[in-house]
């Protein structure tokens, strides 16, 4: 039977489906560009094998193991390590069984259609997953990853990857990606400017990193004109290695457009850990502001990735640390927030900033309306919970009227779990035909029509968007 | 002709709606399981005939009078009581005239097809109401609520109620559940402890509410341990009625953990009338905590119903008094509201606490994130508004692809129009159904694996989750 | 081929569109009810040509001027004149030209059909606008705006249009309303009285509007008894031209119902220009109560479209003023804000408040909710962004649960558009019309009870709602 139905995520009515499948076969075997995620580009460095199944599968995706935690598993059974490095499971085999038994909490979830779609594809493994057949699924899993052929770098190949690009700090000294440049390996894999790290007043370490960020730079960091400094130097690092965005996670939208007195003035109290909450908020906003005139001046286009509460669970955060699955999405206004940002460069046709939301309601009410207007403006793809057919669905139905398509970036797989990149790629593209055959089915876009848009959806949208 | 389409609410596609069928099949027949609602206790304890159609159709349902005052007609004409004890309609066929002439208001809502089930299935009738067949539709239902078939413990019996919870106040003596219990009838009909009269501050009459808290106990209600202890006694008294869980209407979600110290400092401002509006809602926070601490010692279900702006109309309320319809949902906050109580609890396995919620837009952005990681939580079903075929939908579609199935508890009718339950029931039962069916019809799911999650969502998952 | 399907916009499955199609037969060439909108009522008065296809449909149009501004399209080179008079494009094939070049901006938009409908129903185009076709279709259209049969009453005539409400400030002389009058023409043009100008404390001129509003109806401006008697006058003279309505564009919700003595001090700070923003949002919402109590007084209807952030772009605000095409939507709170006026007069059965948005997520959780409560209480239809077939397919599907259908009004145009009003209308009547078909075909309402439905929402409503 196999784990896959080919006409997945078609519309089920047969005029529809035909239509779907139809925009679906233009599109199917484009090359994948990922221009936005979180894979680990030390894998196509050193293309060493992946250690095991629950290394490629589990211990790195929040998706699956807080899924698992929800039910009542513990963290430290899926082998997460712990802050204080007290004993966790270790036995890659038992993650993979526990996580086998629980299988179908991932029933109508995207995290299914990506296991399967990686399974069968990459895998060749027809028979769904459960207790009774974990320990096949885990030696034919571990036996192919001791081939080649499943080494990162073929894979990349295999997946059809045309470009990827990675997120690294600001502090980061891009060993691997120095090392990929200097390989004979030809993949395209890139670099993104994130310095939340040194642009977060309440990151963890923050005041030491501005420190390194100085360190790092030459710059003098006891200034606001050697801060800024340091960023553009490091952004232009970045550009050697081929960065074409930076990117940004901040609490909410806020921007600022302070006179550049009170901005120096904002960062020293922030520099000097003397920043109240409003104080951190204010200059978050106000360096969203500064990266959009850094962007004008070298070109990197501007992602802002708002609105997420991270670490919401203070037992999970003190026992394991960030990014263990407890980032909970909160109300995000973008209307206010991006005026003084929008005020200083929202007019410029040469700035590309494109926006992301975990508040699926600001689509229709705020973000089609603002890229329907603001030349620097795009919509960035459903993130992180909506990246799935339902989500993607809506952000279609409650944009596409407002700004059309083109006011749009095509998909971001924004992923730390390799094998499941071209899974992603495959529900967004069958997600997008699907859109387009119910518009091409109610008499709202000619065939022709849609076939173009499934391109751009598909390819040239995203390699515009990012310039790529 | 009848007045119900065997496929309603299934998939119009045929493909579709044969899957839907299959499914609805496998649990249209399963005994009814209601953990939570609002029918009479007495009912059931006295056994005696339903007065009349208006009684048990119009008076006590506020989704049918409220419409009706929507389009003009006044309260006092359907027979609602005054406060100050005036003059209203007497006559039951003249309110059910009233009522008959304005069906056409119920077009596509779901009272319309609560109304129709129950008319049909429980009293035969196949005519639509209208002006026109009122008066035949009156001494019809009339009539057969004069036969021992229509006593309320026949109508449990053909239900087909495996149980059915009440709610009542933390006052309540539970003499109707006594009598229950007390007498040769094996229906099983349980109590949830209700404390919102003496646990908020706002609540008409909380002083005299404590007072005879204290008194009840036999608790010293002038300290928080005292007061804290006669919570716990009367749990424990509910919980020998059978109750499985306590039950909290709050105006938000705002959750508090305070230290024990500054809890009892609040207790006194809150005990003595002078604590403000801000220390009135931290108190009832800080009590969802308090019983949350007491669910993992007692083993009791929370259950948090936050979010409705009660008695809106200042004219209704003063004319009439509490639950006449006017009652409106706002937008809640559950991200940061709970915080401070999943701080302290979040992360037992032990313990259920079941969110519900009447904005909608929390669903996809906050409640489905926030139980597909923290194990104490669970979703409750759309409640109140939205407790129909569209409104179950928007739920599935919008929690499932975040925290899947399993993280949700079953149906709850909600309901004190007995004649309902059965109607509302079925509305459930198609309506995951007909979403099972789509996920099917477009690969994303098997026929197999749908069977099973349809009979946990009617059956087991109600029964796990409400531990009954 | 043509431009237009003619099965556009209904639902794709044949069953449901059997259906569709059947209600659409029984309410298609039914007159045009057109209670809200911004046509010139100059058009009409003296019925001259329109000057050129770029005017008629690019240049008045939001529209279709801001999608092509979000892709880097100057205003200036659209032909929108400059508020310092500085040089704009005044070519108007050169303006079409741009308009046609970016035709595939607007696939999957509302424009798209608007406009097609307009060239194939209108001018019998059938060639899809492009930027190769962009000179024939000048030539055409140009040509036919020549004739006589395209001049605005017979196209008035043309359109099946049975009244038509312009709107025009309180200042207006309403001259060309009078010209309509005093002409042999039958055509119903009638006003509709909105006093932001001189309500909207922060309104352009607003201080210098008052005097002139003092010295328009020879009331003491000074005093707040003859501030709202210069408003009962001008809604007498406004009547006297037609009116049925007021309409209020405020930024919120915000109501309030003051005590006189307190509501005429706030007058004073308002009328002085010393009113804080508080200030200035506490006498709009005052304002809205008064305007309700007059209208209990006049039988104006009252309509209220809150919610728009005008203005964003301080660049555009300054280079071209007003209604450009960057008002963006905001959240909108209607539960709180509301409250004072309802208490004020709800409840009251001859008063009509009719209430748009632009916030969706409050169709279902705040205002199905109040106007299923509140007799005085109307729900608009989806307006602005939200006009279109999307849009009104969620406007039914979170609303009619709860307040059913006839707590709504049928249709708002809502344009300055004057050739997009037939298209408008019937993507109206083609959406509720697939709404409709939908619950036939799900058992949610019979055949005979939908055309009837489909018949008030076209027609019967709006009649009614707007006393028409």
């Amino acid at each position: 039977m196999g784990l896959l139905d080919p006409n997945r995520l078609f519309p089920a009515e047969p005029g529809l489906r035909a239509i779907a499948q139809h925009l679906y076969d233009g599109v199917r075997d484009l090359p994948i560009v990922s221009p936005h995620g979180h894979c680990d580009p030390r894998w196509f460095a050193e293309n060493t094998r992946f250690p095991n199944p629950a290394e490629l599968f589990v211990v790195p995706d929040h998706y699956v193991f807080r899924m698992l935690v929800s039910q009542g598993v513990d963290l430290a059974d899926l082998g997460v390590p712990r802050s204080d490095g007290g004993a966790v499971e270790t036995d890659p085999r038992a993650i993979w069984r526990r996580f086998a038994a629980h299988m179908h909490l991932f029933r109508g979830t995207p995290s299914a259609i990506w296991l399967n779609h990686a399974f069968e594809t990459v895998f060749g493994l027809t028979e769904p997953l459960n207790a009774d057949t974990a320990d096949a699924y885990y030696d034919h899993i571990d036996a192919k990853l001791a081939e080649p052929a499943f080494r990162p770098r073929a894979l990349f190949d295999q997946f059809n990857i045309e470009a990827l690009a990675t997120t690294e700090g600001a502090l980061d000294d891009l060993q691997w990606h120095r090392a990929i440049r200097d390989s004979d390996w030809q993949g395209r894999v890139i670099t993104t400017y994130r310095p939340d790290a040194v642009v977060d007043p309440d990151f963890e370490g923050f005041l030491e990193n501005l420190e390194a960020f100085g360190a790092l730079t030459g710059e003098d960091i006891t200034t606001w004109e050697g801060y800024l400094n340091a960023h553009r130097k490091r952004r232009a690092y970045f550009k050697d290695f081929g960065a074409t965005a930076s990117d940004h996670g901040h609490p909410t939208a806020r921007t600022e457009n302070l006179p550049q007195l009170e901005a120096a003035a904002l960062f020293q109290m922030v520099r000097t850990g003397q920043a109240t909450a409003e104080e951190a908020e204010a200059f978050r906003g106000q360096m969203l502001t500064e990266m959009a005139r850094m962007s004008l001046e070298d070109g990197l286009v501007l992602q802002i990735h708002p609105g997420s509460r991270r670490n919401h669970s203070a037992q999970v955060f003190a026992g394991y640390g960030r990014d263990k699955g407890f980032d909970i999405p909160g109300r995000t206004d973008y209307v206010a927030a991006l005026k003084p940002m929008l005020d200083a460069v929202g007019m410029e046709k040469d700035l590309t900033i494109i926006l992301f939301t975990l508040d699926e309601t600001t689509y229709g009410r705020e973000l089609a309306p603002l890229a329907g207007a603001y030349p620097a403006l795009r919509l960035g793809p459903p993130w992180w919970f909506f990246d799935s057919a339902e989500g993607i669905r809506r952000f279609r139905e409650t944009t596409t009227e407002t700004c059309g398509f083109y006011n749009t970036v095509g998909f971001n797989d924004d992923t730390r779990a390799f094998c499941s990149i071209p899974a992603r790629h495959d529900v967004s593209r069958r997600s997008d035909c699907a859109f387009l055959a119910q518009l091409v089915g109610t008499g709202r876009l000619s065939e022709g029509e849609a076939t173009e848009v499934a391109y751009d959806l598909t390819y040239r949208l995203v390699k515009e968007g990012y310039r790529l």
